[in-house]
Order: C-alpha cells, then structure tokens, then sequence
C-alpha cells in the first residue's frame, strides 16, 4: 500500500510517534540494513540544496535503496517539456519513491495525481517542508520530552518558511504550545488571522516578549537574496533586533535550547558564537537526525 | 567476449529478437537479480537526457551494476582535454560497459577505438540510437505481433532523426512496411533516394496519404530551437499539416496506434488529447519498456 | 582508530609499501569485494575532475563502499554558507571517509578540525595531492624497482604543482634522486633554496641538462588559462624549450618512461607520439593504478 508525505496534515500523532521511533533505532544505531533493498528512491530536486538531497540520499543508502539523481538543469525541462510531463515520464520508470523539491508551492500535491510511487515533500516553496519538521520535533522530544507540555517561538521570516509552516501544524497537533516572532511588515494581518484562528498562536514582533519563558527557540533562515530591501531594511538592523544571542537567550526559559534548519547565516538571524555553543545549539544535531529520520520515514512508507 | 551496439546494422534479426525475449521477463517482472554484480556502466553524456541517462542508470542497477556518471559539464574537457583522451582515461578505468551520448553523428564509432567496454551509442548526432529502436520495436510486438506484417509511418523531421534512422533499419530488416512522412524542406533529394532505393520506403509530404492503413504513427519531435524559421515557416503550420490528432488518426488502420521518442511537444507533433488518450498512445509505455529493455541489453553485451 | 591523508608527511615508508602492496592485488586482479561495505564516501569537490572523482568513485564502490558526490555548484555554498558550515553538516551525516579537492592550498587542514570521518586530500591549490604521488610512486616501482636508486626529473610548472609537491616528498623520503627543471621565471629564490636545503634537489632550467642519465620524467601539466603571459611568454616557446619528445628524451637513461598526471596538453609540455608510445608512456596505466591505489588507500585508512 502507497502512502505519500506532501502535508504534515497527512500524519496522525501516532504515526508521527512510530516514524520517531524507528528513527531512535537509527539514530542511536547506524547500521546499514537491507530492509529497502530492492526499492529506487528518485531525488527530482529543480532546487539546490547540500543537506537534504544528501540526507535523502544516504538515508536510502544506509537501507540499502537504489538512488537516482535527477538533476534538473540537466534534463529535458530545458527542451521545453512541462514538469508533468517530467513526471510521468519518471513514474513510468517505476521508481518506489519520489522526493520533490521546487519552488513552487502546491507542486507536489499536483504531481500526485502522476506518480504512483510513495511521493515525498522535500520542500516546496513556501508551502511544506514535513521530513524537516518530522525531524526537528525528533530532536526536540530527545532533549524536551513530551511535546505536550513545551513552550517553542519560532522566530524570523515565518511567512515564507516552509519549515515554520510544517513545524507549526506538527507541533499543534501535539499540543505545544507555539509562538511566533516576526516583524510586522512579514506578517499580514489574514495570516496572523489564521495562525491564531487555526493554530491559536500568539504573534509577537518584538523577541524579548516573545521567547519570555520559552523551552525551545527554533530560528529561521533570512533569503538575503529575497527579502533586503524588500521585507527587511538592512540586515544590521534585523540582526540587532531578531537575531539571536546569548544575551537575549536569557529571557526565555531555563535550558532552553536554539533549533536552525540551516544554512545559517553567521551574525544575522544567530550569532556565531551561540549557533557553535554545543550545550545550547541543536543545528548539527538536527543534521544527523535529518539521516536517521528520513530513514525511517522512507521504511514506514 | 565484448560487443557493442553504435549502430542496428551489428544486429540480427535473431539477435533483436533474443534481446526481445529477455526484456518481456523484465517488463512483466521488474525484480532485482544481481547477474551484472561486478560490473560498472560509465554514462558518459554530452547531451542533457532526463529519460535515457536514467534509464541505463535504472536499468543497470536492477541488474545489481554500478553506475557512475560522468557530467560533461564538470569535467576536464572544460581544460581543454580532447575527447579522446577523456575515453582513454575512463578506458584505462576498466568499465565494463560505456553508453555515450554526443551530439556528432559517428563520434560513438570514433570512440570504439579507445574504448574495450562495451560500447553502447545512447545517441550520437543525427547518426543512430540503437536503443531507442530496440525499445520501440519491442513495445510494438507487443501490441501487434509480428513485425513482418506491418505498415508503419514514421512522422517528422526524418532527415535529422536518429531515432527514425535507427528505427528505418530494424523495422525494415524485419521486413516490415516502412513510409516516412515530412516536409518536402526536409527532404533533400539525396536522402530520399536513399530511403528508396536503400530501403524500399515510400515518402509523403502528406500525411494523409502517408498513414493511411498503418498500423502504427511513430512521431519524432520538432526540435523547435534548431529547426523554426530554417526549415519550418512556424510551429502552427506543422501543427496544421503534420501534428497528430484523433481526427487525422482515423485515416489510419483500425486500431493504430501511436509512438514518440519524447519529450513530446503538445500541440506541435501530436496533441495532447491524443497524446494522453492511453487506448492509442504508447508513449509511457514506451518509458517504462525501456528500462526492461536496457537491462536486456546489458545483460545481452 | 581513524585516519587522514592530507599530506605525504603523515606516511611512513613502511605505510607506503604497505599501501603499494594491497594495491598491487587489486592492480592485478580488479574483482570486487565487500571489505568496506558498511561505509560511505563523500566526495566533496570545489574544483572540476574527470579522473579523480571518478577514480575515487570507483575505488571505493569496488569495494563495496557507498559513495555520493556533492556537486558544489549545485550546493548552499551559493546560499552563502561557509565552508566551514558544510563540512560540519557533512560531518554530522556521519560518513566515513571525505575526498575534497579544492584550490585553496591548505583548506583540507582546515577543514581537519570539523570533519571526523577520515579525510583524503584529492588536491588543495598548489600544496599537496598525496593520493597521485602514492599512485606515481606505486607505478614507477612496477617498472623501475627500488625507489631509492632512481634518478627522477620532474618538469614543468612544479612551482605551482600539488603533484610536484606530494612527489618530491614521497620520493625523497624513499631516498630517490629527484631533479626539477623549470624556466627559471617559474622559480623564485626562496622556493630553490627550500627544493635544495630541504630535500637536496638540483635545480635546472635546461632540459637537456636536467633530464641527463634519469630513469623516469614526470611531465607536469601546464596550466595554459593561468600560465600564459604571466609566466611563460608563449605555448610554442615552452613546448620548444620544455616540451619532451622522442629526440629530447634520449638524453635521458636508456629506458627512460615518462609520467604526467594528466589531462595532457598535447604538443605543449608533451608531444602527441610521445604521449602514445605505450612502451614509454605510463599515463594510462596511471590512471589505471590510480583506481587500485585508492581502493588500497581507503582500506588503509
């Protein structure tokens, strides 16, 4: 039986804990099995990315699963054929999973309607992003316990975070308690509608309110590329007033730990000193985790 | 002992159908084996290729071989290394089996000479792609028997198709009918003896009368970048005269049905109701029986 | 206990004939095994390469190991991460074994400190590629014997050469007459004095004089996009002065072979029937032993 992950929406509590689980298995122990060992994951990726392709890729190795780069510049897209096309070609070479990643937000849902295999969302525009935020709640049930009973700000460009969007439903479905720290010219008054409507969060623009008592801090990636001049006046300006530091770390709960899902940017939305302190900082962690994770998730597929 | 397929003409028609043979077990049952095991395909590609680099890739790796992929764009050519000496260098790596796409026809022949893998021409200029005939006359068996008691009218530009080159020479050493179908700017009077006189295969500038009582259309694409205003006037007058549709189809036998290569251009060579009406278009499965058939071709070698 | 290779310094000459030895089994009989199969390469590279990433591929898959390459250009290096970030997120996915190539000489050092899994230095600016030197060193023996009674010239841009580098250390430490001829516009005083005090290496900017009574020549590569009109006033002159040939290579030992890294500039630092003549030139056979070399250096490690 095929299943897909295009929308956290998809996963109940209880699957969500058994993917954690088996992730646990792998994490703790890496060792290479067979389990998938006839199966071929498609990494179809139309953008760059070091870790999650990576990730993909050696979690369906250390299974044992065949994978097949499809690297996008190189392809038949720049003849002129539509990505459905792409699509149904690739599915006719009946691979048993598809990761996605595009920048286009809804992409993979449409791209369901193509693909018999289990298809999985790596990522699509500002949309979703579940493996990330799968992993991430891993990550933080091995330090914090049970989701339940946490306070977790999610801080920077919540807007266009396919990370923050997949992370708030996961961590609602749970029960956290979730808050989210933006500027106001990145929150338009029907989004806060719905966050608070559909999540009850709270929505604060200023970080000393918003991370006050909080367990966990997950920070958000600025697209400098994007954003400058546009959402943001200057990066100085957005790293003295949302990037965070130890300082500033101070006002939110005791022990209370930084996730980053990284690429980071150095003295922007995290200083370097405390993105590298190993005590406070999860980044690498969630890394690892990333592997063991989409192991996992590609077995209970 | 080595062989290698550049080109239809080193195979017979026992040959062809052996290969046939093997990729039937491999298209109704697609499991793993491990008989290529110790091998090593090298896809040496000069020309971007979604469908067929990742056929041979997933092809080899169902037969348990390894792949590795040389991207063209990433290697010592750019510093100046001739091409030679890039397939002594991989020869001296000791693959066992080299598929090479470029885009000069005859390159594959020049590169036998420095090459002791096994030789697979994965498409070489406008010259042959060997392959792509096997998998297309494997996939026309299957619907409608016995090659020898065929018409079939190849559509589009012939002159710089290698696909209909390769496909010309099969099908006719099969004994089937052959009729070629084009534009008149697209048939110097040199080639058209050649198809006449080499082949026995009548050509039409009409589509009309080209199809009519065929049993199957095999569509090439328009290369649009290479061919409009050169030797087509525009894309909506070779629509008009030459592109595909269930109306035009009727003149055809009963029960025909259509090829393409692919990637298609909708609404050029073929439209996309025709193209995706699954009763008469075997354009996926034409996809999904070219990893059977690259695996019995490898096997085969 | 993990090991790393980014300098020849850190092998012994009994390491070294321990690496050539298994090296040897695997030169003579390529078959497959699985000694490292529970392992994964990262192939980590900055600079373009057929031959080495390949080879380091292949190496390692012949050896049952799991290899993925990550392609800077399509990596979040362009995001703006630093290096330093990559190789830590590199790290946290656990490989086992990194090869990096970059051009900045020293990084590989650098990236020691984030990096767990044992590093290979494939080639770090102008400082060290120990893994050619140890495939040099490992062909020169099969057809000359006893390092330490040879006499070697190493010719061309050695000033700029990470070959000449890692060579001249290998060889040296076996006790190898070494000799450099360079134009002396390609060696400043303070690198003459370090080739003549630390490792007693005679200098010459004349061929002839150079190559007098040598066992092997090592042509280096000339960088043509660097070189030309910075250092070295034209090809034709170079290749006049400081290209070999058959004639000028008479003046070297009876038996003389020659070596070059490749990819070769034909004519330039060496002549196209030199390069061919299989009874002198080892370069394919390099890049052969290159593959064997690479098996035995990760099983080393």
């Amino acid at each position: 039986m095929k299943r897909d992950l295009i929308s956290i929406d998809q996963l109940s509590c209880e699957e969500i804990n058994k993917i954690h689980e088996l992730a646990l298995l792998y994490f703790e122990k890496q060792e290479p099995n067979k389990k998938l060992a006839e199966k071929l994951l498609v990494n179809f990726f139309f953008e760059n990315s070091t870790r999650t392709r990576m990730s993909f890729e050696i979690a369906a190795r250390r299974s044992g699963c065949n994978v097949v780069n499809l690297d996008i510049s190189l392809s038949s897209l720049k003849k002129g054929e539509s990505i459905i096309d792409t699509a149904k070609t690739i599915n006719a070479m009946r691979p048993d999973f598809v990761a996605i990643r595009h920048n286009s937000s809804g992409i993979v849902s449409l791209l369901k309607n193509y693909i018999e295999a289990s298809l999985i969302n790596a990522g699509d525009g500002t949309n979703e992003h579940p493996s990330q935020a799968l992993l991430d709640s891993f990550v933080i049930k091995q330090h914090k316990g049970d989701l339940s009973q946490l306070k977790i700000a999610i801080c920077g460009d919540v807007l266009h975070s396919r990370v923050a969007r997949s992370n708030i439903k996961l961590l609602r479905k749970f029960g956290a308690e979730v808050r989210v720290i933006t500027p106001s010219t990145l929150m338009p008054i029907d989004f806060k509608q719905w966050l608070q409507e559909k999540f009850s969060i709270r929505v604060f623009d200023n970080l000393a309110d918003g991370i006050e008592g909080v367990d966990v801090v997950m920070m958000l990636r600025i697209q400098q590329e994007r954003m400058l001049g546009c959402y943001i006046p200057s990066l100085g300006e957005y790293a003295k007033l949302y990037g965070l530091t130890h300082d500033k770390l101070k006002l939110a709960g005791r022990g209370a730990l930084v996730l980053h899902p990284g690429p980071i940017n150095r003295e922007v939305e995290i200083s370097s000193e405390l993105a590298d302190d190993k005590e406070i900082s999860l980044i690498l962690e969630q890394v690892e985790a990333g592997v063991a994770l989409r192991r996992a998730l590609l077995e209970f597929l």
